[in-house]
């Protein structure tokens, strides 16, 4: 169960796509789909899975909902309401509930979200969190099919921060003067709301990464019949990244950055001739975006380094707990 | 917890109402939301809560969708899509997924659905189905709210008999001759999406039972802030139940019918006017439905048997598996 990237992909697509007739579900080989003007999203978290036992409930809740606005910024959306399924286990202290609310409020209001529904039951497993999340589409609404050769790639953020994060709080690496910035990222991905206009207007092809920039670029790269290059060099790393690091062999950490999952950022493809404006409307909207490498005619995924593709592992899930 | 269903009602109340600011969630005090013309609600089940570990997987994905299935007839709403999230056990042979698929593909059939989006992890607890249903908004969505002393009650099908296949499930009662029908009565309820349309025409208020008559009876009274009076000789039975509650004494038998969950039979308030234009609706749907009582000032429910008030137990759960 290393892969469950992988299973899970497969299980989708063989089972499941012929489930979804309608072509507002895209087959679901997509993030989110497509009804009319609104954007629908549907993710859960698992404990044990997506975050530990003993991580803050408020963070918890936030990540719940911020899992799902990454998914809508990614499809050029703008969040409007969600709905909520909660299997909590009999054995939490009723007052986490109150922590759990607080940090939905928190969250509503930092990205004007509303509540439209609800369910809650006990469990005698793990707690269990799904959001359905409905957005306004923007201008457009890419898929992660759609880019083509010569488009450019481009990536938010920083990479590798969430697995990073991750690995500091399993005691894996040792970073005690960037634990808690690491162990933020991991907790409380940054969904990249602003850039959503910014990704309507410009990506040809658009997906947030999950499962690790190589695995998601991959994964892009299959949906639109194309190969991506991406330039490790070029990677955004955190300060914290860049210093765990510097003391690492080049090539095995920036695989290993390359496959961390949980990041949150939204990889996009668009074309050379609109650099310019995306870098110009990203500056505007305050949030980082970099080109990180191009697609090209072929398939699959390369990440460069020193002019060589870096040998990549099977994917980011294999850095999430458990499996 | 052997009161989860007031525990929960309070839960919601009390913490995540507050996080419901846009009209459309109807204050989470409902069943469904209304968002311009498309009603959504979201249901979850839980294995060893709402279904028993070795129920037969393709009635489990089929239960998943049809209590969903009952919040949309329960406010006249037509099925159009919905979204699944799946936290699968480690455990579960993953040839079960196929069935699982299978269920899912005979009732989106059976009920005109389809598949729009979804998310698939795995977990180390019980599985639990989330689903997110859309549907298409009928003449009126009724909410719990707007019964009014004068209007009669209706309810559609047979009351208990998903409490009693439970109990079969369970051998705590023995009714061999009834097993198979109590049985499938509890892991496949049949939601009345025929009625809808009668449902949106003629009801003030509404809702579907999922914690027994009585439990659902007070509910829906105190939504609309008036009592309901429920006539125990009237309450619809199976031939199944009837033999069962023929071996009881009636008032002790009858409170337990009343008071059994799994329902999924729809609860509604109309007009006396309207009383043979719903007989004659219903015929025409082919789906039962009974006068069972009035709504009067007040607050509250009464089961009458025989002019006296039964004895409710504290509500439907306490018939659910573990709490």
């Amino acid at each position: 169960m290393t892969e469950r990237g992988r299973d899970e992909f497969d299980v989708i697509a063989r089972l499941f796509a012929p489930l979804a007739t309608d072509p507002a579900a895209r087959a679901l080989a997509d993030d989110a789909a497509l009804l009319g003007d609104l954007v629908i999203t549907t993710d859960a978290i698992v404990e044990g899975v997506h975050f530990l036992a003993n991580d803050p409930i408020e963070t918890v809740a936030r990540k719940a909902l911020r899992v799902n606005l990454s998914d809508l910024a990614a499809k050029g959306a703008a969040p409007l309401y969600y709905l909520l399924t909660l299997a909590w286990p009999a054995g939490r202290r009723a007052g986490q509930l109150d922590g759990f609310a607080a940090g939905l409020a928190h969250d509503q209001r930092t990205f004007a979200l509303s509540l439209l529904g609800g369910d809650t039951t006990s469990t005698d497993g793990p707690l269990v969190v799904a959001v359905t999340m409905l957005g306004k589409a923007g201008l457009a609404t890419p898929a992660r099919a759609g880019a083509a050769p010569g488009d450019e790639l481009w990536v938010s953020g920083s990479i590798g921060d969430g697995g990073l994060g991750l690995a500091a709080l399993r005691g894996e690496i040792f970073a005690p003067e960037d634990f808690d910035y690491l162990v933020g990222r991991y907790r409380l991905p940054e969904p990249r709301v602003a850039l959503a206009p910014l990704i309507a207007a410009e990506a040809h092809a658009a997906m947030d990464l999950s499962d690790g920039l190589a695995a998601d670029a991959r994964k892009l790269a299959a949906a639109s019949g194309v190969a991506a290059e991406i330039d490790a060099e070029r990677m955004p790393l955190s300060d914290a990244a860049a210093r765990w690091l510097a003391q690492r062999e080049p090539a095995k950490g920036l695989a290993a950055l390359a496959g961390f999952g949980d990041d949150y950022e939204i990889l996009f493809a668009a074309s050379p001739a609109r650099a310019g404006a995306i870098a110009e409307a990203a500056r505007q909207a305050g949030a980082p975006v970099v080109r990180i490498g191009k697609i090209k005619a072929g398939h699959g995924v390369e990440v460069l380094h020193a002019g060589a593709p870096l040998a990549l592992g099977p994917g980011g899930y294999a850095h999430r707990i458990g499996r």
